[in-house]
């Protein structure tokens, strides 16, 4: 599935996946032809920063450097596979993935494990075979903004933010690393086709497969208190199918 | 900041966000003055079903319900706070939430804590106070296709797609409970202003509260191997700032 549709449409914002798109050799063919520097995907960097700016609120650095991550992914990944995404960051970084790729975390095609290390692993759901980008930090001698960015050297409020835009334009995806890697599917959790239970303790319905009653009433893992009810029905209902 | 955004242009895809919209008063004299039936936001529930596709990859029963959700939430918002969400399952609902207000899972406004119950709380920031809104099972015996998609009460290939889509368009917001709600602020985890490491094990970096080494490398956490590295510079660098 999530392969299917980054292999039709690689250009993959939801407006131009709305108007159809390319396949992947038609689009490293696409790449080639052009000679657009700091190009992400079929974007140019104003247009990406501008997607980025509309659905992530600014147009940070982290979701920018990682249009660059996965334009680098896609220059490598090969052809045929269904590739699911991993995230090693709740950072930033899985915006770029859910605005350029067809993985999002409500489609559970985008997993986030957050580890805090910039990198995303495009791996085919069937093999587990895949690559692993990551932002290095080795490489950024040449880019001080990127790597005082990046290492957190200079509080944000003195941050160059212009240099930094020019920078991240500049280095594309210079500053990556791409390795291969193996994902093993096994270990990666499925929490599929669990029936579903009403909780006698909340009386809402949740898994059946996390227990007698709902995880919010297991423990403490929801950080909020009821203040009052509005419209609230205290009558019985039994689940009559 | 959530609140700014959402304040100043409730309408919230990232094509209208770009446009400019309205305030949550405007929004209201809005929804009040136009009697049209399902509405969304400021969307039908058609062009709401085709965002949904884009972005999503289908028109997911579990988004379009989110829509409603959030479309209710918004009535009954009070005026004046800085909203951030928290959503109660990582299935399809963060993805209404990330087409239908700022709140992204990268820009850290919208915050998963999968128990796996259907619902969704907008909170202000800065004194907690706000609402949840939750699919409700006992509303349900109006809508059995909804009532059978929810609880699973029949395989997902024998859904009755059509009449599934026409149930939750009618039923709108009605098959949605509120409840006012104060989140507790202390107990969401922030991560901010760590300073970065380099971990001695994988060389990469890391949020330095993490602990000595990152917590990739402190256990199993994540699934893959490497296979072999492309590109791969094996010189050793130091940070030099």
């Amino acid at each position: 599935m999530a392969w299917q549709r980054i292999y039709y449409c690689p250009p993959l914002s939801p407006s131009i996946r709305r108007s159809g798109g390319k396949s992947l050799a038609e689009y490293k063919c696409f790449q080639q032809r052009r000679i657009i520097v700091s190009n992400i995907l079929s974007y140019n960097f104003d247009e990406y920063a501008n997607m980025v700016t509309s659905f992530h609120g600014s147009p940070a650095p982290g979701v920018l450097i990682g249009g660059y991550m996965i334009d680098y992914a896609y220059k490598n990944l090969r052809e045929g596979g269904e590739y699911d995404i991993i995230c090693e960051t709740a950072k930033c970084l899985p915006d770029a993935v859910q605005l350029l790729t067809p993985c999002s975390i409500g489609n559970r095609w985008l997993k986030i494990i957050d580890v805090g290390r910039y990198a995303l692993i495009f791996y085919d759901k069937h093999s587990g075979m895949g690559v692993r980008v990551y932002l290095d930090w080795r490489l950024l001698d040449r880019w001080p903004q990127i790597k005082s960015w990046y290492l957190k050297l200079t509080p944000k409020a003195e941050q160059d933010e212009e240099s930094l835009l020019r920078e991240i334009k500049e280095a594309r995806g210079d500053i990556c690393r791409i390795e291969d890697v193996k994902v093993s599917l096994d270990a990666l959790i499925k929490q599929k086709s669990s029936s579903i239970s009403i909780c006698p303790s909340c009386e809402e319905a949740y898994r059946s497969a996390d227990g007698a009653i709902c995880p919010a009433c297991q423990g403490g893992i929801l950080p909020y208190s009821r203040v009052n009810r509005i419209r609230c029905v205290r009558d019985k209902f039994h689940l009559s199918a």
